[in-house]
């Protein structure tokens, strides 16, 4: 967490619906996109104002407005007027640390809910909120991003089911383009993971630690978000709104499929790391228990040798062995025995 | 806990409703401010007596009385007469050691939670007393705060819905504060933790130790007092009470979002300082295995060395290597070999 | 656990409803307190036998029987007839291993909790049932004690409700003490935890460890008791049966509340134990770290120099050092040089 | 698990019904007895074929069929046609790796369940199933043993509710007998665990530790058979099955209490393990610093003293100190000096 | 999870209901079998398109369709034709990285599930599709194997329930199979738990963790796969939809307790890995001790004595024990006295 970032401690003493932008700004200016669709056709433009952007020509069509950037509260503000939207739903896309949830307005659905992708090793997060009305959706990113470039796709090719199924559907495309992107982080993890394996059974250092370690806390920070993403989907799927229609509800129930599979590779990861943390912490121990064991050896085979030189150093001046010609040669004989010995001891004991 | 408090078992033996102040004496003298408000107006006045405070001159307008300081029972006596309390909601109010919990009484509701704030790096906290009623609030204390300080502001100066919307809603406003100061402390927090990081990467010591285990406790602390919070400001939110007024009803489900923010924000800390507990105590035995190593090679090369010396300080008659003029240079040799050797196994074993 | 105790496994193979005293004796003889007491009387006496004992006078008055000891098993089964007591409720009477739990009879309430008290710095807890009837009430206590004592004084005064709120309220005023007692042991406990706590700080010895685990049992042997201490009284205060009439379920409620706080109290207390625990075993280790390195120090700045000293005692016939007049000197300065590099070594690594 | 037990993959492949012994061969033959009693009698038979057994003369009366062994697998084929068994029923009661549960069949009911006796100081569990018909009653059980002789010894007095109190009354005494029988098991456990912790007291060795681990599974396997236990009694006791009549509900609701009390004894033993364990581990490392402390002192001790020595010990021709008549008791003041301010430092340092 | 495996991500982007295969491609085409059978009557063979497979003569007949091989998408499109599959189905059976599931899509029931073999020494899961409809059943699986061949062979011999019994019989046969396949794994498992318990108590090894790590992820790998089987076949159980028949219902509960009982013996088995864990660490734990014993004996018994031959080495000038005749044998003596002194010492702190 970088210390220049607003935090939310900001908002301390305000009213509620007070619009103040939690977060890292990310863009100079907001980017807003209107697409128009039914069937038959498909409209993309840029737009710079929201007013008079709910006048579809005609009702069957989708309006989606999709905004990259959060910083402009003023936009906002006229959003909040144009859709009708409730001060706090406002509050709560400007407070980019939302968990995720969805909550029922009535009138609309609001969804809020977390992307990760990957910024040079480091896992970074950016909130999306996505407010679901009768006939128009919109969409918003903290950053500009390639997010729901896949669903434009879609949309524009007119292939699929996607331009015939109403709004709801295209917020499940965008909700399941979100939980797939899931899935590209953790199979980078997974190789990760595998990296590390390997060099645990090769040789673990401090670093492999700090890996491990690492690797625990993008793990906790997916799974803090993956948990209430799920329970978020699974609400929809069983949500009695009219807002998403029977027909989508079985696709809703995917997704959430979807999500239950990211928790269960979390949890896996999770327990993998786990193991590997013993097996570290074991390697360590055991590395120092090899250390100790040459010490011993060496102190143990060297001191009584060392003593008996020592003995025989001295300088008394009646020590009968001294005297006798073989005297050197039979204490050679001697510590070598001794040495020996020690050597078995310790082959015994399976130290060598 | 300091031992001069007041404790819980100096009630025991007594019957309930025994008005007895379990906790801290802050100030000598409580201080009571009473304010009246309706959409047009807002008076605010010290009183020293709540005898003829409930008489609002019209029925539309709400009465918040602030009461600093508990250690004056005879004050919660008159204020249990004047508002109709129930005894057991004056003994809550006095016991400090409560858990945070909301009461239906039916006239009133009874609110009881915690407030922290730092004093000298530690953190102290505080219990706050709600006591709602039909169009009065009374608000409850330990020790003269600025706790209430920007509800009072937004009061005064009128903006906003907080004069128009009824006394639920500054029900609402004070919980929302308490919630937000919250915020203040895990701001704080996050930044002890990253200095702890750092610390951690540099040259960990005990203190390092001793400071995870103290914000282990501060967590412990804030999330024994969180979590039940959630749960009452929950079950507000879900009330049948008439007292908790529909348009309102949002807004506490708002609170409560924040709540649960505030539990990741704790939990996610909590893992934080698990893995640095980690990362701290596997630092110290990798240390000692470094200490280990230097002393296995130190020991390892001189003592061979010392015993070859040993040996040729022998005072044996007849040693022939001693009389031979190379002997001494050849031992050197032989001395710079083994430790050499040495030198390359422990090279070989990554110990160097 | 004595093994003197009379054990559970006792009962085994006997049917159900067999009346065995299971625990120890504590008394010679049962001592029975009958109370019988209205809103304008209250009269107390100790009686021999229960025949007789159920007539009161006017139907108005509470009679309030009392029985310290169980061991006299044909007492208790007068009681059984007198009252109208299911063999399964004596039965659990006598078994002093029961866990709290309330029952109802329909006629009458069972319940059976736990009380402790300190006995030479152990925790002992004793069995105490309550059987509630319509106008009567029966308590009975392993051995004889003083925890009644504050309920009889209150009602022998007849101040308060006790003396007009009827036998549920007699029943929720014993029960109340007993909750408030564990207070009094938790606030023991808390001065011998931050005793402990200076312990720790200071110097830790193996007793710190043995003090630790054994105020975890403790705790243990505490909490055991009151969760499901907590589950009774709040079945009690949801019970629909009519022998807890209205106006008492909200003391009921409070007592509930107690207990809640009680067990915060004990988690509390095991979590700081948890952490001194791993400060402890950390405060080990460091020490370790430190005699290791006194260790390494010594041997790494003293073997080379000893083995220095070996060789030039050498008794090689050709040694040009040894007759240079300045030799001695020379390796002095050559084993300072040496020392002080070490030194320096080790002022690096932060050893010294 | 010894090897030549069948295991239960043996029945991969079959259909379900298809009647295999899983589980080891207790008897060569199982032994039938045949009981059939009414308040006013009881008679008590060995029988060979169960044709014809379920013809009572009165309806009143009550038949208890007790098999000792499960090995005949045509018996339980005949059984279950006289009795109108499920195939799966029988099915169930030949698998000995049931985990307790209770099945309504309408018809009958069938209660599976462990029962645990002490062999050479291992637990041994034997599965015992009771099948409960209107009138009628079989109960099986792996080996012959003496588990069913209080109950028969009950009927024969014909004191007590049992002779009159129909079938499942009958059930309830068998369910009671074996959950009585745990208690005989966890005092032996608790002696152990008093013995261990004597010893972890005095001087725990390696094979402490292994008698906590051996202590520590006994109580995951009672645990793992007594939790689906209580479950199961529960079931049994809140049954709407007519087979289980009112009456007998609070019997079944006692013999679930106690099952409560044996878990809640396993529970505080395997804390109490868990404890041990920590202090053992602790221990071990307690005395390795002890080791480490008495190392350090005496090399540290000696190694200066050693390497004086080794200095005077040199033959360099021109030594000052070596000349002067007081030299070398100087050198014995100055190593006394050492020694005794090494001394002093552990002193200090608490290391002695 | 090798590299070159087809994984979820590239899914990404997709439309729901794309049918891409995910995982590892087994087979070069699939193979399909068609089996109709009544109770008279059973016919097999071998099919290479699904056209006009669901014509049976008659309708009591039951079709059942088995796929090995799933990596031929047009064959599962041709399928989802014929048998009037969705979209989403056709998605679930390909992603072969599902959780074990059930969904009723009301005219089938979709039942995905997982199925371990053991493969040179390393579990591999395999998932197996179940697709039941009113006549018919489309069984599907990644790899040609022998899974269904018992099946087969019970309904080509047509004895037992399971010709005579529908098409969810046959569903449930399929089950059971599937469940009773886990009992081989975990007998194997067990039996290498057996082994490494021998090895533990034998000489354990960094391998022998290896082996508890391994253990343990294969345990874990099971659990993540049975617990929502056993959730999914409960539901099955409890299901309302027709297709699964009323007389069916008791089977399923079977199979149900069949996963129950898998999954007790698998967190058995990692209880019995996590106490070896422990007793591994421990083991390493007193090995280290007993390396430190020798290390300190040798070098508290050889220091001193060392020391004095050192002394008495040195070359002062006047030193009077060296002129003494018995000054050599005198220190003989002082050396042992010093020696045996030292192993009682040791002996009596039972390092000996």
């Amino acid at each position: 967490m970088p210390r220049t970032k607003k935090r939310r401690s900001a908002k301390t003493g305000l009213p509620p619906g007070a619009l103040i932008h939690i977060g890292e700004r990310h863009a100079e200016k907001a980017k807003i996109t209107l697409c128009e669709y039914d069937e038959s056709r498909f409209e993309e433009r840029e737009i710079h104002t929201l007013e008079g952007a709910l006048q579809p020509p005609d009702k069957e069509a989708v309006t989606w407005v999709h905004i990259d950037g959060l910083q402009d509260v003023r936009l906002l503000e006229q959003m909040g007027n144009v859709f009708g939207l409730h001060p706090l739903t406002l509050e709560d896309i400007l407070n980019t640390e939302q968990r995720p949830k969805s909550e029922d307005h009535g009138d609309y659905l609001y969804v809020v809910l977390k992307r990760f992708h990957e910024n040079g090793g480091a896992l970074v997060s950016e909130q999306v909120s996505i407010v679901l009305g009768p006939n128009w959706l919109i969409s918003l990113q903290e950053k500009e991003g390639k997010l729901l470039d896949p669903v434009r796709d879609r949309l524009r090719n007119g292939k699929g089911r996607l331009r015939k199924s109403g709004v709801d559907y295209l917020a499940h495309a965008i909700l399941d383009g979100i939980v797939d992107s899931y899935f590209v982080i953790l199979d980078n993890l997974g190789e990760r993971i595998e990296d590390l394996e390997e060099a645990l059974v090769g040789r673990p250092s401090p670093e492999t630690l700090l890996t491990i370690q690492t690797l625990k806390r993008e793990m906790l920070l997916l799974r803090k978000s993956v948990w209430p993403l799920r329970e978020m989907i699974g609400s929809l799927a069983r949500s009695d709104s009219p807002l998403i229609r029977e027909p989508s509800v079985i696709y809703f129930r995917d997704v959430y499929d979807h999500a239950v599979q990211v928790i269960d590779t979390i949890e896996n990861y999770r327990d993998m790391l786990s193991g590997m943390l013993d097996i570290y912490l074991s390697t360590i121990s055991n590395r120092m228990n090899e250390i100790m064991k040459v010490l011993t050896i060496i102190a143990t085979v060297f001191m009584p040798l060392t003593f008996l030189a020592g003995v025989y150093g001295m300088n008394f001046k009646y020590m009968p062995e001294l005297e006798k010609p073989w005297g050197y040669f039979a204490l050679w004989g001697v510590m070598i025995v001794i040495a020996v010995f020690m050597l078995i001891y310790f082959r015994r004991k399976k130290w060598l």
